[in-house]
């Protein structure tokens, strides 16, 4: 039997150099091993990164993309314990990009078994980063106020409606005028764009006086710039990602006058020192997907067969959510 | 009796706005006041921001600058306790570039007799900076190593004896090939062109294999970027200055893949946050000064009437050293 699978054998353009292969199924299971078919996989910022060769983590090559996916378990090996056929599994942090797989029980997580794929299939990533972000790195509490930038992306909505869920209201800063409503619709407290003239003034009106102590930086560039000069004095900047492709900045008067601090945020990193945090923090965040409380946009569903088309829509700028292969499409 | 005072009545450019004026003597002390002769003042870069109007705290105007300097006391008031005439004594934190002065006795602190005024006349702002940068800020022990960039200025060369008196080694970043032989002499471990290429590779040979943990960042621009990449992962950058006028620069990869976290070092600040700290640190900085254990280099003295040449030679690049105002000198 054959099957389909995305791979590439060299790092460069992402739409070069992934192909759509067909190859042989995975085969029977090990003892201690699932078959799983792939739901759905989305397609995020580091896969392409990783395609493009330029990441933390590269794999050997040739290898098969997809740093997440959702899967549904079809046949078990003798010596598994916890999984069994039918049950809706998080796929491991490589090589999602393909029909079938047989894989360890021990590196699947169980999820609830009536989530939607798709909103789950984004789980790995995401939810976890948006989750620490809120909850990790600056101890707020309920009532107090962080703002962000990027805050229609993915992880950015995430933040809105982990911190509305704990009572943490959030700043929000966008390019463009439309999402106001669309942010506020989630739980955003306040929403401005970047190009506001004096944000800071306009965010003592709506906190009522107080700068945000915390604040999170997607942009990188001028954006961490403009961010910093958002916070009180002491206030703390985390960044996770680097929308403007630019070094993030800050000024000699923000770093010494204002005593604003900047440092990165890496799940990848975060979890190798925390491993024993992982299973419960996804569990927890699981289920609250699967039950709706947290859901992350999608602008457009692909079958596997189409990754070209796919990728392209994943690089191009001004998408409206995230890009979804959605392996029940042909 | 007149006297000769600095003054400027708006902020601006440096040259235009300090004058030489007569005023009148300050007269007798009061009864817990001493009168001061100004010997020697430096003309530091936050001089010339405060002049321009760009510095964190400013004075109101008219005002006379001078936030550094040593005096000599001429006259104490019948209720001084610790002072006498003859005494050389640390100016307080303003109005320096003045002749003479009545100043309460509580804001000066007594000075080693034979310690050499022009050296001493530098004690307030950059030996402790350097002290603090090398001894507070990161966890350093003997033998472990530091980089900074501006190694050849003021701070940048305390921070070479200050590390070397500790010894913790120092790799220094500077611009001119001329300056190695200059900066070894005073203890620098490790001398580089911040134009090399690949500066972690030369600083990995150095080391013996490791970077550097700590780095201290007096540039800002593509000069923190530089110094970034030649820290360890999760190594820490603290930045006290901005040469290069620009914003500092940390690449997303530096922040979240390789830990680099940056913040700013403020002497003010740290010192409200101290208080009680201030004055055992400045006895011991100047037992160190007045035993030539360290040293500043001195580009050039002038009088206090060649004011504006002495302020145009401090704002012009290219000097080797510090600009002092000697008070000795007609």
């Amino acid at each position: 039997m054959a099957m389909q699978t995305i791979q590439f054998s060299e790092f460069g353009d992402p739409i070069a150099v992934a192909e759509v292969c067909d190859v042989a199924d995975p085969g029977q299971p090990g003892s201690e091993e699932v078959l799983v078919e792939t739901l759905a996989s989305p397609i995020d910022p580091a896969d392409i990164f990783i395609l493009q060769g330029q990441y933390g983590r590269l794999p050997k090559l040739p290898a098969v993309p997809g740093i997440e996916g959702v899967g549904r378990v079809i046949q078990v090996g003798e010596g598994v314990k916890h999984l069994a056929s039918g049950d809706q599994v998080m796929l491991p942090a490589y090589g999602n990009w393909c029909e079938q797989r047989r894989i360890a029980e021990t590196e699947l997580l169980k999820l609830p078994p009536h989530g939607d794929p798709k909103q789950l299939s984004m789980l790995r990533v995401n939810p976890p980063t948006a989750y620490l972000l809120v909850h990790e790195i600056a101890a707020l509490n309920s009532g107090d106020w962080l703002i962000q930038n990027a805050a229609n992306s993915a992880v950015g909505r995430y933040i809105i409606q982990l911190a509305g869920l704990a009572g943490i209201r959030t700043v929000n800063l966008v390019r463009r005028e439309e999402l106001r409503a669309e942010l506020s619709d989630i739980g955003a407290d306040a929403v401005l764009m970047d190009s506001e003239p004096d944000l800071p003034a306009r965010i003592r009106e709506i906190t009522g006086g107080a700068l945000p102590a915390y604040g999170i930086d997607a942009v990188g560039g001028d954006g961490t710039l403009l961010l910093a000069g958002c916070l009180a004095a002491g206030g703390v900047i985390v960044n996770y990602g680097v929308m403007s492709g630019k070094a993030c900045k800050l000024s000699a008067e923000q770093l010494i006058f204002r005593d604003i601090r900047l440092s990165g945020f890496w799940l990848a990193r975060w979890f190798e020192k925390n491993p024993q945090r992982a299973q419960p923090l996804y569990s927890r965040l699981a289920t609250m997907i699967a039950e709706g409380r947290l859901r992350a946009k999608i602008d457009r569903a692909y079958p596997l067969a189409e990754i070209k088309s796919a990728l392209q829509s994943a690089i191009r700028g001004g998408r409206n959510g995230k890009i979804i292969l959605d392996f029940a499409k042909r």
